[in-house]
């Protein structure tokens, strides 16, 4: 017997699918969904709990006309199948596969590109807008969960979504957590109205014995004097209602016949609409049930067990860092450690667990945890504020100016900073050594190992000012094995001697130099490594030194070209006058797609073979 | 007889004026506001209406010990009064005077140097944290108006501050706008709970009314079944209740013994609470009551009339670009404008009067402006996105991952880039080249005047990808007059020929580019000037064929060194293996105080001697 999945095909198909097979559909897709993701590995928990979600979503759209926006976006895998891309799921995340995330170039279903958090209000609010000049009629529908809902921005266009003149849905897909428990105030009011069931069965019977008694009717009079306690009184969600936003819920997540509803009831106001869905995250899948954060995006793993297959070997940078905090907070009671929702991922779960008291969790929220930071450091702390390069993205301005501009003792644990690999273009670590070195009072440091990242950071957190260090995903490869000078500031550290070809490495390259120099070798020309360490300030008269006494310097860095290291390399030695022909090996000056990561570092400009071409080349070989 | 303000010589003295003199000196603080800014410029609306507020927080706190945190800073006048620099208003805001902001460095009273708004609630939060830790008991304030309040990082704030487990005073300093009017749904709400007289009356008679019948008694019951609806039935601010801070108001923010009783009630909570303060910006003065965006921040003014002294001479870009914008918007309706707060600084008020249905203001909330953008311009329309450069910093996550990797039609107006003055580091416009070369897709350019920038909004509008236009504040000086080519994509325009030295300006450098050029030639050094219009992607060919058939190449730009357009170049050079001397000329890498923009030019590495010094030794003159 045919599934009823493989009757979809494309978008909209889902409609002619009899209601009474909805529940077979959902348990097919959950099927497809676990033997596809456990073997390709991808973004799981979030999709299972958003199976009936994105079914009533696409039973009452009609795609592509009207406009689905998913926020962050790794929760689309169910969108992707409903829009007959299941033969996708083979080479998922794969270089040239299809995306883990929505793409514009991939389905003409997918109306906006996503991977960070909390953007999917704002774009909604651009769309209606839009549409509003234009007078189409699209629906226009916003998914956002409740750990995105306590981004900055995303208050931001709530905000701003009080003031639009047509309809927009926004769907709060509230799994009580975002990848890790979620945290705040938002996150305890949306528990109260979760918990508190009386909110329903309260609106009748209010209105019932108020109309029926004289005193009733009196009160009836002086509550409507009063609209917006009666208003408190009768609806649920006043937090949002107070912005201007209508509240409907909460609704059972799993069940398409009232999310129907509720949509076709939101859709007919002509204003912002909430709809509060309540989701189990991992849902149908007992080990992601047990343990959604696990499975939030997951390595390849067994069905059966939940085992993950493939465990990594050797020490990550995140472990080290996750051991060298503990070690760390032992020593120095001033230490405290902030992450933006990702305690697991940064490794500072460690840490959280044996000084929970100086561990702070702020939720998806990177711009406060750096001004927070700021805070505790200019009150005799050193926070080390643990987030990913891509997103430390968002605190751009926090760093400069409520870190930097006071000079204060706050180290940044840049993790995830290079080619991180399968998330792809929005998750690229590749543009903080751009981003960051040019911030005044801010240094910036890369290590070359684990054994490293524990020196820098013992460092770091001993410097009265600003340290940014930054790692990538993985180990260290063949460099782990290397010894560890000690660290001096703004000092480079040489790692191997030469004498034709210098190659100055940023962090994670020092395998690619080592690599190098072995096929260098095999020509008859000796380079030397030497380990920048430091990329802001940068070590001048080493790499002066360097480049008066060899034939060509060589730099690398997993980082586009501008604004990195070999660029400002570039321009010491032109402001020295040193003639020394120069080879920089960076990422190229674009977005890097999804894909293995030394795949994609061969694809995007750190190709051994091209660099070694342009080094025989300069070398005049 | 001596005023009450000559008594005030040091923090805590006004703790030893006599209650009955509080108005006096009020009266005396807005004289001396009055007399000091009219005469040196400043920040003046939001200080006139702080004074009382203020007056208030220094007779509740001992400073330094306690912590007073002002969110944006431009209303600390007041305080710089009332702990003792009475004298620093000789010299507001000049090289090496007396700063516009709160500094750390300026005075042990100042809890937090800040500039850009919405941050002093994460601030303030990592000081409770710390405090927590340390077990001191220092009081911690933090002022926060009601526009900084829909900045998306105070809600981050917010969402945290419920966990906080002792005391921490927000004071909402409640003048119904920011520096225009204030939008959205947060400032719809405060006017309700400023309006809602109801709110305070209705609390004691309902619960008179109900506890006197035998249904009210079943009423109060039932009410207190679902304990959330009384809460919204007896108390103001749910909002804020509902993310677990307790709300106090609204309260009469000229009322000192009013906000006195508020802060010593408040801090006897181990929690956060808020309390809600109403003030008038620009009270005490006529002219600044009537227009309090005009008296925001002004210029040297005449006391009497109101009106600014000394007109700027010629035409400012900010000028052009909102003429250029109102003829645009007759052309194409596919192009809209948005701005975060800034209709009338930004220029775009004109735009917004012609087109008013195809113009967005979304409040002090650049990353949601960006976003909303994005969303704009993947429904078909055309947005303008113009932004202060150094407040552009807060959407650097925005452009690069809503508007970049999507590749989307957006331009943004980049103004106040390079050196502002006045209000020094925290809001100088020097890194914009850095942190926009290096994002993939995005063009970056520069005029040299007001005609250029012209031309190039025409141009960019056009684009079907983003482009970044920055120009500086003010005028263009001589350049003014220069012709303007056509524009034709990553092409330079050369301005004058000459043989011996090429000189590459960036945008608003052209005058000093001309300068260079006289006197050079007075050495018998014939100098080119080219003006490098596109600093992303950069003109390469030209660059090159200028260093190939020159001997010195100079590059002038108004941003910092790093990740600038200079060190492009070096790199350019370096790549094409290009011997000819290279002399950058740009700004140091630091943060540049307040003071007169031509000063700080010539103190901070756009100094026109030491360059014609390096060009000449460079030249080997």
């Amino acid at each position: 017997m045919a599934g009823v999945l493989d009757r979809i095909k494309q978008p909209n198909d889902i409609k002619n699918v009899s209601p009474s097979q909805y529940p077979r559909l959902a348990k097919e897709i959950r099927h497809f969904l676990l033997h596809k993701v456990s073997a390709t590995g991808g973004h799981l928990a979030s999709n299972l709990g958003a199976v009936e979600l994105t079914m009533a979503l696409h039973l009452f759209l009609d795609l592509p006309k009207d406009k689905l926006i998913w926020d962050v976006g790794h929760q689309a895998y169910v969108h992707k199948l409903l829009t007959g891309r299941q033969d996708g799921f083979e080479h998922l995340r794969e270089y040239q596969g299809m995306s883990g995330f929505p793409k514009r170039k991939e389905s003409n279903c997918d109306a906006f590109d996503t991977g960070h958090s909390s953007t999917s209000l704002s774009v909604a609010n651009g769309m209606v807008s839009a549409r509003e000049l234009s007078g189409t009629n699209e629906k226009i529908v916003a998914v956002i969960g409740d750990g995105a809902l306590g981004g900055g921005m995303a208050f931001e266009a709530l905000n701003n979504l009080g003031k639009i003149k047509s309809n927009l849905i926004i769907v709060l897909n509230d799994n009580t957590m975002s990848i890790s428990e979620n945290v705040g105030g938002m996150a305890n009011y949306l528990a109260k109205i979760r918990t508190n069931t009386a909110y329903t069965g309260f609106k009748g019977s209010l209105e019932e014995t108020l109309s029926k008694t004289p005193v009733g009717e009196k009160l009836v009079k002086k509550l409507k004097q009063s609209k917006d306690s009666l208003k408190h009184l009768m609806i649920g969600g006043m937090y949002f209602e107070d912005m201007g936003i209508t509240y409907i819920g909460p609704i059972d997540g799993h069940d398409i016949a009232q999310m129907t509803r509720a949509l076709e009831s939101a859709a007919r106001m002509q204003k912002a609409v909430l709809i509060h869905v309540v989701t189990k995250k991992g849902k149908g899948y007992d080990h992601a049930e047990a343990d959604p954060g696990k499975f939030h995006g997951v390595e390849p793993f067994a069905l059966k067990t939940g085992e993950i297959l493939k465990k990594t070997e050797g020490i990550t940078y995140t472990k080290a860092f996750s051991k060298a905090m503990v070690e760390l907070g032992e020593k120095n009671d001033k230490l405290v450690a902030i992450t933006a929702a990702m305690p697991s991922g940064t490794g500072l779960s460690a840490f959280a667990k044996k000084y929970p008291e100086r561990f702070f969790d702020v939720g998806i929220a990177e711009e406060h945890a750096v001004t927070f930071a700021a805070g505790m450091a200019a009150s005799g702390y050193h926070p080390v504020v643990a987030i990913y390069s891509t997103f430390l993205q968002r605190a751009y301005d926090q760093i400069l100016h409520d870190v930097c501009i006071g000079n204060l003792p706050v180290t940044f644990a840049v993790d995830r900073a290079g080619i991180v690999g399968k998330d792809g273009e929005t998750h690229q670590g590749i543009f903080d050594l751009s981003f960051l070195s040019h911030i005044p009072n801010l240094t910036v440091m890369a290590p070359k190992n684990t054994k490293e990242l524990k020196e820098m950071l013992a460092f770091a957190t001993e410097c009265d000012f600003p340290v940014a260090i930054r790692y990538p995903r993985g180990t260290a490869g063949a460099a782990e094995e290397m010894e560890v000078e000690i660290i001096r500031y703004q000092k480079a550290e040489v790692l191997s001697e030469g004498h034709d070809v210098a190659i100055i490495s940023v962090g994670s390259t020092a395998d690619e130099a080592f690599s190098l120099r072995e096929r260098l070798s095999e020509q008859g020309i000796y380079a030397g490594v030497t380990n920048a360490r430091f990329v802001a300030p940068m070590d001048e008269e080493m790499i002066l030194s360097l480049a008066r006494s060899h034939k060509v310097l060589v730099t690398l860095e997993e980082n586009v070209a501008r604004g990195g290291f070999g660029e400002r390399v570039a321009a010491l030695l032109k402001e020295n006058a040193i003639e020394t022909p120069l080879v920089t090996g960076t990422l190229n000056n674009c977005f890097i797609e999804h894909g293995e990561a030394s795949l994609l570092k061969q694809e995007y400009g750190l190709n051994e073979e091209k660099l070694l071409e342009k080094i025989l080349e300069r070398y005049g070989h």
